[in-house]
């Protein structure tokens, strides 16, 4: 299978919406060239385009742009086009819109609200595909196929609820055996036949949680369909889709099996006002799910689309401040990216992202600041091609499982406020990214063999299987950390007995026996006993969560500091075969979280991008290509800040000048160096 | 008809969630035996596990049940399991299924939804009655029936709609009678036929005020379908159904009638913080509702559920702190309850209420903090048996209403925010709880006779019937207070002609003319006239509603003290026959209320259970058996306080030691002392 | 056709409801006359009175209403009733009912919601308005006709569809047409028949568009289906309907043609609290309503609703302060009203409007304080009946455009939060109210050959057509100010292409490259150029929305003081032709606004009511009648000010005195005063 050589730089281009405006493209593709664009996105929302009625298909304006793709050196990545489906169709053959919970099928409108069951659908994708693969499956312009657009939701159709029933039919066998893993004798809910499984109740955990596992399913199911012409007829191009980060709809370990590429669309709204949240930092959030995305497939992704300016539909998108647009390209590929691609290439004249952010404005010319911009980076981007395929070791891996969040999210709790399961993930990737360790971000049953330390923040699943593997992990050596929430369900939502954290009660050497909720703003303390400091100093505030544990053979390093639970373990370790497994037991601030990780990682000797220490919001990150590193300095900050080197000498990888000591980087600035 | 001798202690117990797994039931009962609990109450969510198929029965579980409790010497409470349907029959017959006001029927989920005229449902429900009455209905170990659960909802499909017509044809007799009590020709609505009354507008107060009564005559009429075997079958043993409190959506006075028991399920949020509102305040809250409750039937009830620890479906539930457990079962029991039941014995393992609070937890054993309080306020309970039956005899009565709480909510008024029906009532509660003065909680058409003081906050409704009641209790000598308004409609909504407060303007001898109607956080203030304090002194504030009063023979107490109707009458007192009737015109600050009713509780000589005063968030009661006095001493707080006994001497009911003078309560501290 | 000599005094009276309670209606006529009432509503929700079954008529109540009325010399406004429908009609033709978006048909319930396409309903108002037509279309006492009742709101039924393929069919005539216009080919939208147009997908402006147009169309063909037999059969007699100010749902522009009067119901919340937001200043808003309402026919308009005393539908709604009354029904005529009329004579005895506010309440006599406002402002009234007629000249206008708004409201903008389109337009209003300058509120296709000063605040479309009168507005000597968001799109919704502000790029001498959007609380600054201050002085705050603006010709008035765009221009003036285009690219202070416009009041000499400048929230309006101003001075404060007449000589209106220099006003005191 051919994969690009180049990093790919360019974004979605939509050509058939200007067919009836002269001029247009030819100035389009002149100012491609000007700003060092050698990629399209193509189709993507093109069926009504490529086939305006049923079975009569119309290809000519696609040729033209292959055409001109390929006489301007550029590589085109083909979408398929089953995101958007025609009128004509949806209106013909109402089983291919959506039925939502309430039992209400949608009126066609908007996209990504196609059934994934419907076997109309299926055949038409199939079809549509097929005619794509045949047409320009082995064009020389060709790189990429991207199949479909931004997969996402759920239908309740009778077809979906039928295929869920025979899902669940396979997976379980009985009703019995189905109706003990939900615990359906509550409320009076067994199921005496299987197609009384109609309504996905929220309340009924194990439900939910295989709901979603089937939804997931069932995308697989329908890329592979979507992708059987394209292996048949294009077998040297890849295949990818666009992900979406963290998006909680499927579990993209599953999709990513069906893929050869990940890639994803990135949209971080830069600017805005940060809070105490993780969840605010722009920069923070866009470096995670960079990370996760790589970790997919434990290779460089591609960023398929980001936007060269504002946003339209957060509440409000500021400007990309100068230095910006350079910056977020940067941050991608420090993280394992092989291309930066742009939603849109021109921006649409109508419909509600005419107001989106594009490389070419309304005004049709390359005399705005954000062209201009797109144009310097293309031309920096043309000295870091090299970059392509390089790797991004890493000895940390942070745990961010769709399945324990799908669970612990729809969980009734004596905690329903302040879950926060993304943010209490990223609170514990935050201090790795501040001191430029890099991470992957893995799901709870990844191979746990690469890593020196794994941290399992809020693993509110855990499967006898993967407890078993966690501490086979802190068995062979390695560091584990868990955080309170750890192990209260098993694989099917039903409470651990015996005993919390169940399979895991060995290994952490300690028993939870209940938690302690506290509504904003109460907070308690945290203290490190003394002698037993582990980098903690002071005492430290606790919120939200705050678990009684009983240790049963782990060492007690902190403790909670008031309260009727004042002296009682908050911090354990626990030496369990040649590793150690951490218990955090309360939801602690920022500086308990930093100052025990930087600990860890001091303890651990893990590397660190910049040994002597960054600035505030500066991140490093290095890539590995042919045993040489490529340091990635990023400032997110508004304004000038210094890093210190240390003794390293690199070289400036696009001015190519020596770089050492201590090195000036100026407001949202960014550099990459090539270590000496 | 039997009644339990002894005071109930225990719960919910669900075993047929545990059947295929060995040992657990063998458990339970054992820690049964360990924590003293004498009382199960069983088969609450069990028709699928009783009737698994139509007609097929299988009660072996629940006779292994009955008989382990009759060999533990143990009470059960029998549920008629209506409350959760099982899937075969919401599925096969889908009129049991309620339809929602929009006219979409449920799915089959959850649990307290079917419909309550439904006749296939109501002969179902027969059907399995009656088999639970002849084989348990005269068991030595049934204690209780308990009728389905936590009844509640409305149903809008076509057989309750046309019940609905009937009940309005046998009330109004004609259409033009229906008319004119609801002012139909408004808006053009005039009914001309009977059926054509299909959609409850929330506009048409009269309507809205029907549908609720309907639905709680329809709700009684399913009770008396319920319990027609048992009353057949087992007419030796009491009949109950689990009320909850203030809940709005049925007149529990109409309820009630159809009990031999009445019992209620309290969940109040412990150590959720406090705001200003009186509904945060969870110990007021708790014993207004158990008053409420007792006052339904005026003698013992039962708590019938109460969580030994966390709820799970509130925002935020701390843990109990130590001592609370025992602390809120000594206060249901002072308040009147014969029993502490929680729900539930053991935690479910799966479903949406596995994270809710339970005797006995996950790990299994009697290991846990709130197993052991649970086991501890057992070993007491045995000693404080003796109160089954005692009374708790009040003076004063507080109305809340139903009626006129619906009407009150679901008018237009020019003010629509901050309405607070429910927290008014406590607001006129609270200065009697805590001066240790009994309180029972009435409704509008309550017999009057026993009480020396009335007071009726926010009664929207007066009927002329009910007017002619409180007019003749205070011609009698009886004293009554009313506040801001007051008598706005009659019993079909109509407002009131003629000047308000209608049939009571002689009896308070005023005219009320209008209200001003203010935003917060806007105040204006209240001042004593001078000579004529009532206890007030000083200046309080008014909020949100304030009337404008015009004396009609009624002397002015206190009246605004700015805006254009400052010196307008803001408290007036008419003596009236032989008895005073007082209005409040504004809603004024806790100082104001508490001043006026603690001069009054002086005034009429009102007995206090601690004659010299109790400190903030302690509370007092009394209840009275064969003439002698046990006090219930509770202290709220998280520290501890001492309480001035004043001459009394005392014994205390667990310990047998005497008690007198100062006695210092722990935080979250209680005693029963026996009066010498 | 005749028109009413008299100003019109009085009010919707319902005598309907009230025919079983003898003696009502007697007391009303009588107190009418107390309060020197002239005219009476009828009729507005008798349509199950007037026809009480199909095609069954019975006028006698109304009949007997009509004699009073003779009998008093009161004028009869005669409303149709299609605002309320029958029971009997709603259930029978179900299609009389509307369809919400969902495709869900309303029960019948409220009122103000019948499909407007609907055959059957058309034929039934048509019906019944004959028949009043013919029995009162030459009454005497007849003054003017009703149609309805505040038309609004969509329905989306098959038969509103069906109509709206027509409508689009007529407009464009093409599917490709559309298509283009719609910018279809967006997600693969491209219409391939007519009928596929059937979701009002919100994301498509142009569809959102055309949508709100077509139904502007649907209620003005309705409104000539229910005039044809008033045409026909009371040709003397002029039409009227009670618009809603600023009501987003049709364009009143198009509603004003088929009408020969208008007229509007005016609630402001007098008294609310004000927020530094303009929508919550209850006199600026009044007078923005007023003036618009004047401005749709260019003549004096009819008050036909406002309450005497409080609302029952907003949240809170305080008492009206002694004067109050009095002061909003001046303010009324101040702005050109020919009447003060309220809702409703008699207040409701039940349903949804029983507490809001009548001139005669539920006690049913003259003592309440409303009433007594009510008459002494019918006396004083009967003094200024020479105000009918007179006219109120305006140099200036501001665009409030009902299309530019649908189109900014409903985009998808980098500022979703803040969009303020009515509250932008009050800005701008607000100095010229404040400063006694008399406005036109016009849209943006109105004639502006009679202003000297245009503004149009955010008008985010702009035709080519609008640009051209625009720009030949100041070619012609006009001075025009625009405003950030200007010409963002076309009449269809599409982006300008080539540079913004489109077809004003000339005439404004600016290219408007992007915006910055700030989320709250974030500010910049605007600093005027030295030299060029405009009335401008030191720093101003700009928020929310900051366009980034390149001079093409116009000169740099204002610049940026930070960010990285300090010194770019915030404030431009491009000389053309013999006037002048000034753009204002930031949202600013209302500092700034004020001290512009005020510059631009005294450069074009702009004539003020009151020449030395008034106290804050003091009002000042003239109306010319034959040559002589009446000038109304409106003070609504709640203290009491003093306003400096200047040399001018002046007569009270009411009293004849004469009045000249320093006169004070009481709190919330209003004087008529005419000039000598």
């Amino acid at each position: 299978m051919k994969t690009p050589k180049a990093l790919l730089y360019g974004g979605d281009y939509n050509p058939d919406q200007w067919l009836a405006y002269p001029g247009v493209i030819d100035t389009d593709f002149k100012l491609f060239e000007q700003a060092h664009i050698n990629t399209i996105s193509l189709g993507i929302f093109s069926w009504a385009s490529l086939e305006p009625e049923e079975g009569r298909y119309d290809f000519g304006w696609m040729d033209a742009i292959f055409a001109r793709a390929q006489r301007q050196g550029m590589n085109v990545i083909l979408a398929t086009p089953s995101g958007g489906k025609p009128n004509w169709l949806a209106l013909k053959y109402p089983e291919v819109r959506r039925v939502n919970p309430e039992g209400v099928r949608d009126p066609q409108k908007a996209r990504h609200n196609h059934c994934l069951t419907s076997p109309v659908y299926r055949q038409k994708v199939r079809a549509i595909n097929e005619q794509l693969a045949r047409r320009y499956g082995n064009h020389p312009s060709l790189a990429l196929w991207h199949i479909s657009n931004e997969y996402g939701g759920y239908c309740y159709c009778d077809l979906c609820l039928g295929a869920f029933q025979d899902w669940l039919k396979a997976k379980y066998g009985t009703l019995d055996a189905l109706n003990e893993a939900y615990w359906c004798r509550f409320w009076s809910h067994t199921y005496t036949a299987w197609d009384q499984i109609r309504f996905i109740d929220s309340g009924v955990g194990g439900l939910v949680l295989d709901w979603k596992r089937f939804m997931t399913a069932q995308c697989c199911d329908f890329i592979r369909n979507e992708v059987e012409p394209i292996r048949r007829l294009s077998p040297e191009t890849p295949v990818t889709t666009n992900l979406m980060g963290t998006f909680p709809d499927y579990d993209y370990w599953q999709i990513a099996k069906e893929l050869d590429v990940v890639c994803w669309d990135a949209y971080p709204v830069w600017h805005s006002e940060e809070t105490a949240a993780h969840e605010s930092n722009a920069a923070l959030n866009a470096a995670f799910r960079h990370d996760l995305t790589r970790t997919l497939k434990r290779k460089p992704f591609l960023l398929m689309e980001s936007t060269p300016s504002q946003i339209n539909w957060a509440p409000v998108s500021p400007l990309l401040r100068p230095g910006m647009l350079r910056l977020a390209g940067l941050q991608a590929m420090a993280h394992g990216a092989d291309s930066v691609c742009y939603f849109q290439l021109r921006k649409s004249r109508g419909s509600c992202e005419q107001f989106h952010g594009a490389v070419i404005d309304h005004v049709g010319n390359g005399e705005t600041r954000v062209f201009k911009e797109v144009a310097s980076l293309g031309a920096s981007l043309e000295k870091l091609g090299n970059v392509v395929g390089s790797a991004t070791p890493s000895k940390v891996a942070v745990i961010f499982d769709w399945e324990a969040r799908w669970i612990f999210e729809s969980a009734a709790l004596p905690m329903n406020q302040e879950k926060h399961y993304v943010d209490t993930v990223l609170a514990h990737y935050k201090p790795f990214w501040e001191a430029g360790v890099s991470v992957d971000v893995i799901n709870a049953s990844a191979d746990l063999a690469p890593y020196d330390l794994v941290i399992a923040p809020l693993l509110f699943m855990v499967s006898e299987e993967t407890g078993a593997r966690l501490s086979a992990f802190v068995q062979r050596g390695g560091t584990l950390v868990t955080t309170y929430g750890i192990a209260a369900v098993n694989e099917t939502g039903l409470a651990t007995l015996g005993g919390v954290p169940g399979p895991l009660r060995k290994t952490l050497g300690v028993w939870i026996e209940e938690f302690d909720a506290l509504p904003e703003p109460s907070r308690r303390h945290v203290v490190a006993e003394a002698g037993k400091a582990h980098g903690l100093s002071g005492s430290y505030e606790a919120r939200h969560i705050l678990e009684i544990v009983h240790p049963e053979g782990a060492e007690t390093l902190a403790v909670y500091g008031d309260d009727f639970y004042a002296g009682q373990p908050a911090l354990t370790l626990n030496r369990f075969g040649k590793g150690r497994a951490y218990h955090i037991a309360s939801r602690n601030d920022d500086r308990f979280t930093g100052d025990f990780l930087r600990f860890l990682t001091g303890e651990l000797n893990l590397p660190c991008a910049v040994a002597s220490g960054l600035p505030r919001n500066v991140s490093a990150q290095v890539r590995v290509q042919n045993g040489r590193n490529l340091l990635f300095l990023l400032n997110f900050n508004g304004e000038p800040v210094e890093v210190d080197l240390g003794g390293k000498k690199y070289t400036d990888a696009e001015t190519q000048e020596a770089v050492a000591g201590k090195l000036s980087l100026a407001a949202y600035g960014s550099r990459v160096l090539a270590e000496a």
